[in-house]
């Protein structure tokens, strides 16, 4: 049997639903998308729900998932996961936190939970930690500047724990928090140790950073204490090769899922252009997948476009999006030919109307390079992916992939 | 609430994908059936994943599963399942090896991973090893003679794990590999010591048998020793009646299916003729369901002549197969009449032009002698099952038919 390569394509936030502005149409049904049409002749259809119906996805939970990773398994918390987005690739037992730049007076008490929100200066204040602060008690400390005031902290070392309560107070006017174990466990006693040495040694090293003087001076706010918040250990996750045999690339330009796709062994390419936004180079990536299918089994191509537009309730923008989305599909068949497996969908709905995720089912198609019983279906879109034969979870993504370009391994005799 | 009789048809490989001899039909969409056809005015229809959607079962994985037992926890191994196939009938904890008889020279090197393949002295050879090693180190050892030179050999004892390698070195002129621990456990380390004396003692036996002596002096490769691999260890099998309150029986002509079926304390029927394959006595098979259904709660009919055909490539074979089981359907309605819930169903899609198990979705009928809400369709096939209302996995069928049957009891109060 000819094993076929795999082109695996994620329209961020592309689910949706009735769009006032679009005459209650979707913006998926409002576009004509002719290049996708085109693979309906020989296409199962229909719905997935990347976690489970109704529950709403995060792109992190929603990635694992559709990568066949279960998240209620390997998705321990946003620390982890906004650690990998902000450049930190972690090894198993690692505690990540999320953590803000935020500004205190010397008694501790939260002054501004952002330190004014702009920290222009963020990247040379982490490199300052970076260097300052190398461990605790034989605790590795790493940490890695996400965007504008964001940053996340990673430990690394024996008897760690993320069973450990924040830093955080979330509000100002209030002191800095002790974080406190959360069982009874010594790991747990520990790990709230090194948070609260570190916490203090933060303030020590950044209350009398050159950068804060210049700051002050400046009459802006210093930014001279981390608030930590969402302790998660990382547990280790499987390389995708190694439970797939597919030799894997991916092409995004999103911190999170470059991140994942690295994390999990896959190659990521960014092209020039390519920005997460709507000024994406849209064509770029359709190129930079084309070149990865010469090389690889299976291409990811990531399009955050979509969820960008989505979540600026700019119905325009979505569209716009999905116009160019279809003319990504038209030039990799144009340029691959379609001799190959292509699956299409989001990694959620984002309404463009509500501009938050949501948990309604997103619409997926796959297209088979030989005769199949195809679904019978006039679009693809939320209304038509219904009256396909798929009903799907993010979990099954790889299992269908597989199957279908003929790499499937038989389970069992 | 009368409570019905339930008769489960099996045709082994019976999902299939357009056909070029059928002009693209497959081969239930080609075939009349007229009889199963009658059934659709009062049955619902669907499709089924015997595991999860594009999962390609074994007809193993796939029968725990269909039988209510699902694999991801029953299913160890290929080894357990080999031994159940060639007769054997394991406990909790007995640790089951696949094997092959082959041919090694003095120094342990292997000669013919298949001693020539076709072994007639098979079945003597088997018994001279069962009497010869009775057990080792206070472990016993039973041997299996499964189809032409394939073996399985059970170890039962205490303080046994599947976590040892192989012995088997897939390749010829490579030495008989020692099985080595997997793991550090003492258990781990005690296998693999039982299984490299076992296989000393194999090619002390077998060198010195008369029967390769005889072998020798014909010219033929002695088959003197045994190559292990794919060690499982037996996860305890619940026994049907105790989990479904029915008592049961099965009709069927494969030995894997007959084991399946016995050790989950079946009553297994194979009727004179029945031989798995498309020459198979197909009405006999209806007749021995229906006596069963007389006295049994739950009829479990396998066919295997479907799936024989699928692997040979055999389209007429298939169609001729698929004719054979709506006669099957006739026989048994006429000899026992409706008043009874059938399922008809494959166990997995084997394609006849693909020739192998595929992860495809299996078309489902559950016929129901009252009156339902039934799925108006055409017919049963793969194309007609899409628009009916089940969409399953084979871990569902058993609920769904003691709750048509009228026989489920409540799950909660």
């Amino acid at each position: 049997m000819k094993q076929y390569k795999i082109l695996f394509f994620i329209a961020d936030g592309l689910g949706d639903r009735p769009v006032s502005k679009l005459q209650g149409k979707t913006p998926l049904e409002y576009v004509n998308k002719s290049n996708i049409r085109e693979l309906l002749k020989n296409s199962l259809i229909g719905l997935m729900d990347p976690i489970s119906p109704g529950v709403v996805p995060g792109s992190d939970t929603s990635h694992l998932s559709i990568f066949g990773l279960d998240p209620h398994k390997y998705y321990r918390g946003r620390g982890v996961f906004e650690a990998i987005g902000a450049g930190a690739r972690l090894k198993a037992s690692d505690v990540a936190f999320r953590g803000n730049f935020a500004t205190v007076n010397n008694e501790f008490i939260v002054v501004d939970r952002r330190a004014g929100r702009k920290i222009e200066e963020a990247d040379d204040l982490v490199k300052e930690l970076n260097e300052k602060i190398g461990e605790i008690d034989g605790v590795k400390v790493r940490f890695y500047h996400g965007t504008e005031h964001r940053v996340a902290i990673v430990l690394s070392g024996k008897g760690l724990t993320d069973k450990v309560s924040d830093t955080d107070p979330h509000e100002i006017n209030k002191k800095v928090l002790e974080s406190k174990p959360l069982d009874n466990s010594p790991e747990s006693q520990f790990t709230a140790n090194i948070v609260n040495k570190l916490t203090r040694k933060i303030y020590e090293v950044l209350n009398s950073s050159e950068i804060n003087k210049i700051r002050i001076s400046k009459g802006e706010l210093p930014a001279n204490i981390i608030l930590l918040r969402g302790a998660a250990e990382f547990v280790d996750l499987p390389q995708f090769e190694s439970y797939t045999k597919l030799k894997a690339a991916a092409v995004s330009a999103t911190a999170l899922i470059k991140g994942i796709c690295e994390q999990i062994g896959m190659k990521v390419v960014t092209p020039p252009g390519a920005t997460g936004g709507l000024d994406t180079n849209y064509l770029g990536k359709a190129d930079a997948a084309v070149e990865l299918l010469k090389e690889y089994d299976f291409v990811f191509l990531h399009l955050k476009a979509t969820d960008a537009a989505s979540h600026d309730g700019n119905v325009d923008g979505k569209v716009y999006a999905i116009n160019k989305m279809d003319e990504m599909i038209g030039r990799i068949l144009d340029k691959f030919g379609s001799e190959l497996v292509i699956a299409i969908s989001g990694d959620h709905t984002t309404p463009v109307e509500v501009k938050e995720h949501t948990g309604d089912p997103v619409p997926f198609l796959l297209y088979v390079p030989y005769s199949i019983i195809n679904d019978v279906v006039n679009d693809f879109n939320e209304r038509e992916a219904r009256r396909g034969s798929l009903r799907i979870r993010g979990l099954d993504v790889i299992n269908l992939l597989l199957n279908y370009s003929n790499r499937a391994e038989k389970y069992g005799a």
